[in-house]
């Protein structure tokens, strides 16, 4: 068996079809590898890891990896309820975009090897009839098995009759690309099938899919985005991306480990044997060193390990989940560290209240994770939700 | 009140907007009237004579009757299950059908005044761009609204995804015409509807929409259709129109003498006032003589009168419905003209049953609405279902 085809099995949740894609990969083919990018939201977090070291491995073995930037609806806008022409984003905009979507893919990929292309190449050639084409290869209820379209029925919330159009011009990038494999999370499993479908339509041998797990936020509830302030961005500075992941909860180290620290199997168990709080340095100390090198790696954790020593906070702290982060009175209270909200106003008035480690007053808004501390000796850990 | 108004709302079942319409009537508007027609399928029959007729009203005091040829899908072909660009019709075989269909019109138009319009015109001109724009205008939830996309999605019956982009292209052909009218069957109410909506999308005054009720069959149970074999076509031979309307079941000559014999009120009210046989004679009168004329219809009348009394057929005679026309022997049983199958054969090889006074074999099957006799003096109605 493959090297390559081992390590996708290990990592991804499924592999559709797992048989033809191990035998094309045992036969020494090189594979055109398809990842689609939406150049109206180009921040990537260390969720998106996951599947771009799945693009490096087969990148490191010979293959092709194909971006695809979605520039096509960006170029013409979203219509949604609009009847003139009106541009979303512009070229300019979108080359921008694309431009930083390529300084995070660098991080792990090797940019000189991959092959670029924008979708308005082949999107904004097709007429009416093309469209139509297009659409007739599949039925309305295959589209509807889509799990945000499915959601929305349920709910009542409108989908855009237009929308049913995405997924048909997702499936012909494959077409256009002649894609033979296409990544990503396990919330994209229908569109890359979907894709498999559009490709036999128009008569080309379907692309294999494989699916790897979504991350969650640092939260350990959510899914990791940037709307749900959850997030380690590939760009973030040294000291946030490892302060951000001291503070992970101590059931997802397992996971961040073995998905996005890109350490070797032995290394990993290594990690995963150590008490909480020295493997969530180990792994912040490991995911700034893959996304700014290793000195900053290791003036990340001085640093942290400074203010922390400073301020006095111990390594064990009880975690406390709280319901709102906005009443720090409320919080104290919630969490046992005042017996009143009265108790509560003067501690913080007697600059008696702290937030890792900093003085606070009494409009101060936790944040997941954080340390709260009442005097000297009471420390709780907070978790929001 | 304009007469035109007073007459469409005698007509109608719905109109919307009454009140818009009323208004644009009563202040002597010269109104576009739309009549959208499918070039695959050019036969018309008497069911649609009570939209044709409710066309010559608009054209008769002054306004434009605007026939839009659907030809846009006709030409590049149905593309339902198919990845290869194969046209359905020639452009030379749409003419052909509209050609037919304008022989038809004329029956009751004045075709020297219609504006006739292909929608390829409009539509093959679109960008896929532009059919982006053009459903971004309307939700998934309101297309599936559209009964036929209802009814097959509750009964798990496939919808070409291409199949959603049809309301719009329809709809559309208002928007490129500026209709002020579109007026259809009852069962085209979401689409004529559906029109408004786009118009005003496109910054249109919306136009208003009048449906009128669907003639059933002569089998009296479903709408009339040619796939349904319960048809009176419009350009079928004079004895044959005359000879369905005379089998139509009784409780159907009210319907057929008030939607499309064209007659006057006091006309109408007088032949409803006859015993039903006279009743039919006369509406079947009426209906050859406005397809082929005063002539033809009386030449009808006597031929179909001779070939009943030469053939000893009574003028009343008792109704039966059976379960299926190709079983002779069995009708006979079931409607009581023989006690048994094996008297039912005996009868049938001595050559007493015949079929509208025509001798028949075991093998005969039988149509809704033939006379079925047994002997000399045994007469049944055959109704089917």
């Amino acid at each position: 068996m493959s090297t390559l085809f081992a390590r996708l099995r290990e990592r991804a949740v499924e592999i559709h079809v797992e048989e033809h894609l191990r035998l094309r990969l045992e036969r020494g083919d090189r594979l055109r590898v398809k990842l689609g990018l939406d150049p109206t939201a180009p921040d990537l977090h260390i969720g998106h890891l996951v599947v771009l070291d799945t693009l490096r491995i087969f990148q490191d073995e010979g293959h092709k990896v194909v971006v695809i930037i979605g520039d096509y609806t960006g170029l013409i806008g979203d219509p949604s309820g609009r009847s003139e022409t009106r541009p979303m984003l512009t070229e300019e905009q979108i080359a921008a975009n694309a431009e930083t979507y390529f300084k995070q893919l660098d991080l792990v990929l090797d940019r000189a090897k991959i092959e670029v292309r924008h979708n308005s190449e082949w999107l904004a050639k097709m007429t009416a009839a093309d469209v139509l084409r297009l659409m007739a290869n599949a039925t309305l209820q295959q589209v509807l098995q889509r799990e945000d379209f499915a959601d929305r029925l349920k709910q009542g919330s409108p989908i855009g009759a237009h929308e049913v159009l995405y997924p048909f011009n997702q499936a012909y990038d494959s077409v256009a690309v002649h894609a033979d494999v296409e990544i990503g999370g396990t919330d994209q499993l229908f569109n890359l099938l979907f894709g498999r479908e559009i490709q036999k339509a128009y008569g080309q041998e379907p692309q294999d899919v494989a699916v790897f797990p979504l991350l969650e936020g640092t939260d350990g509830v959510q899914k990791m985005g940037k709307s749900l302030g959850n997030y380690i961005g590939l760009t973030e500075p040294p000291e946030e991306i490892y302060g951000k992941t001291m503070k992970i909860p101590d059931q997802l180290i397992e996971k961040y480990v073995r998905l996005v620290s890109d350490l070797s199997s032995e290394d990993q168990e290594r990690v995963l044997a150590m008490k909480p709080r020295d493997a969530k340095a180990a792994l912040a100390f490991q995911l700034v060193k893959r996304l700014h090198g290793e000195e900053a790696a290791r003036r990340a954790e001085v640093d942290f390990d400074t203010k922390f020593r400073r301020r006095e906070i111990p390594e064990d702290i009880p975690e406390k989940r709280i319901a709102t982060a906005s009443d720090l009175s409320g919080a104290l209270v919630e969490t046992g560290l005042a017996r009143s909200r009265g108790d509560a106003r003067r501690l913080i008035q007697q600059d008696g209240v702290r937030i890792n480690g900093e003085k606070v007053g009494l409009d101060s808004v936790l944040a997941d994770g954080d340390v709260l501390q009442a005097g000297k000796r009471s420390f709780v850990r907070i978790r929001l939700g």
